[in-house]
């Protein structure tokens, strides 16, 4: 049987979760259920989008993910299930989808009319609970409804190269649970624009002039323990997703700060590179 | 094997809950263990009734649901185990099934007595976790103890009606992850007491005439977007639960704030209709 | 199929628990995941390992534990595979398993090796997952990697004795989700030195004279309700981990406070017993 993953602006505390997952157990008796989040912020389609990009992919082929955010049935906000990158995806037409595949073209994407719909507050148990569980148990998308063709298109901000191609501008499009900055320009462009050369990267009144690989790569191991950059240092790297990353070295957001806090970088917040 | 769930005031850091499902796979071999919550506010039996409630009846028959709130043994808060409603329920006899089965009379009720009791600060694990392996293996519960009469009565608070029959008060028994509060009014108290009159909701200083059925209700699709009612608007439903709920359309309780934080209103407090 | 389980400072909103999580499935097809906690604070390798000392053991034999705190791969802190109190633990060389494991010798351990290794900014995912996959399959340790005998040694704060053996001076090591505050002074360590005299606990300006098997021991239900002691009094007694632990009786910490915010409780702190 298929994994059921759950995304979610629910959080830990609600009787949602649980509501959901008895549900699911009711419908297929031994299915394989794994939360990705529930902490997503309320109706947060770009954090929704990029926590569920950044997973989805690590789920074997066939994998079913329920999103429960921003997910009212309206006019606008249809119900649609969606199969693109050998994975099925059951949300609301909001923007996640458009966000998480867009380097992929959907193979199928149907509007979910359901026979008797409930059309409540607890879409994601009425509707995409009973998609997924047809899914699960090898349904076809076509007997859900109709093809739907128009996918609310929300699209990355990407970040801008100038005219003279030597400034890189991003912004920041998550932070994490350290306080991490992430941003939204990913290492192929950097080197894509930076061919090679020297630079500068700006976040606020920072000069950072490397991109790691890792966080401790700044530590140099070779010094004397007194003499190497130390926690609370400034790291810039492209993380495993591939995005240009400013962190505070073994930062704590809760006690000492991280980048976030340390350095005033909020979402959306500019982040340059100055190439020479 | 059936299901065992867990709702408790544990938290998600500490051990406690990592030490629990670890005996349950050391009893069990292959369980079936899901987390309802974690995050009752410490010995909060209404909290914990309310999110029980609403969630334990989407699981099969037959599933086992362990409390671990206010669970320590004293003469007063003797452990129990309980079958009602096709359900299990392993706590302590502090109030909690009371709340979660008021128009149900348990079935069966026994006072839990192992041989060789552990009586120490962690009885969910010493003792709930035993009971609840012993009924997924089928086991009886006169195998546990003896019946037991003496359930502790604790009720909900019902909304009261004026003697005029016009006026209909409740009070505020839940706020939930995006700070929408729920009251104790039922959507079958306002039908049998409103008859179908014209009413308002008075929730503080705010007055509102309609109640829908989701939150995006409020919006009306056949106008201009400019024109729309928007996120920020006060919305009132009856929840998915049947109760009276007071909600800001698309609120983030950490961000713009809530319908508790913006309209001010904290267990307890007050909500009432006035009838015409 | 042995459990694996995890225990991270990744939070629980983030991607990396869903996409380790995927890769298992991935690798495993029906494993048998478990979380201990994603709740460490950033780093903080004394209270990893005080949830996994008090949580592993509950697990059956043969489990694998995998430790997402402080895992970066640097000169100074290996990837280990240790197999020691029949349980597999894998982790980064940085101190956690000598804090768990203090007074047991691993029978195995070896620094992980990997064909083709990655040595990125997310070791868990690259290199504890596979090594944790290989473990589950029944692979051996010998395979991953030659023995390892540079153990960082760190080892826990232990209480001191004064000369005259008539003082135990500990301190707070951990703090739990009620505000308990819990010492690093063992049951066993109270009796060898304190031969069954009276004595007096002092933790900040309070002394308390009774140590307890659990909370409620504090209540005497021989006496009218309104005689007796209450939520808000404070107890100390011996956890079920065997730590002296110095409690506010009912206690939340998001609302009246718990033993750590109202007696103004923090790590490090002391805490001593007076013997007479």
């Amino acid at each position: 049987m298929p994994i059921i993953t759950l995304t979610t602006d629910f959080g830990y505390k609600d009787h949602f979760v649980g509501a959901i997952k008895g549900t699911i157990y009711k419908e297929l008796g031994d299915p394989k259920i794994v939360d990705i989040s529930h902490s997503i912020a309320p109706f947060n389609i770009q954090e929704c989008a990029y926590i569920l990009k950044n997973s989805y992919k690590n789920f074997p082929d066939g994998s079913i993910h329920i999103v429960g955010v921003d997910s009212e049935l309206s006019p606008e906000n249809q119900h649609i299930a969606v199969f693109a990158d050998n994975h099925y995806f059951i949300m609301a037409n909001n923007g996640v989808i458009g966000l998480i595949t867009s380097e992929i073209v959907p193979e199928k994407v149907v509007e979910i009319q359901l026979p008797n719909p409930v059309d409540g507050a607890f879409p994601v148990l009425d509707v995409f609970v009973k998609t997924a569980c047809h899914i699960a148990r090898g349904g076809k998308l076509e007997v859900l409804g109709r093809d739907f063709k128009d996918l609310k298109d929300l699209r990355d901000v990407k970040p801008r190269i100038s005219d003279d191609g030597n400034t890189l501008s991003g912004s920041v499009i998550y932070i994490d649970n350290y306080g991490n900055v992430v941003s939204n320009i990913e290492q192929r462009e950097f080197l894509q624009y930076g061919k090679g050369r020297p630079f500068e990267v700006l976040a606020r009144n920072k000069k950072i002039r490397q991109i790691h690989r890792k966080y401790g790569d700044i530590v140099d191991y070779k010094l004397e323990k007194s003499q190497r950059k130390s926690p609370g240092e400034i790291v810039a790297l492209f993380n495993t997703s591939g995005y240009l990353e400013i962190a505070i070295y073994k930062s704590d957001l809760n006690t000492v700060g991280g980048a976030s806090t340390l350095l005033g970088l909020d979402y959306r917040d500019t982040i340059v590179i100055n190439f020479e």
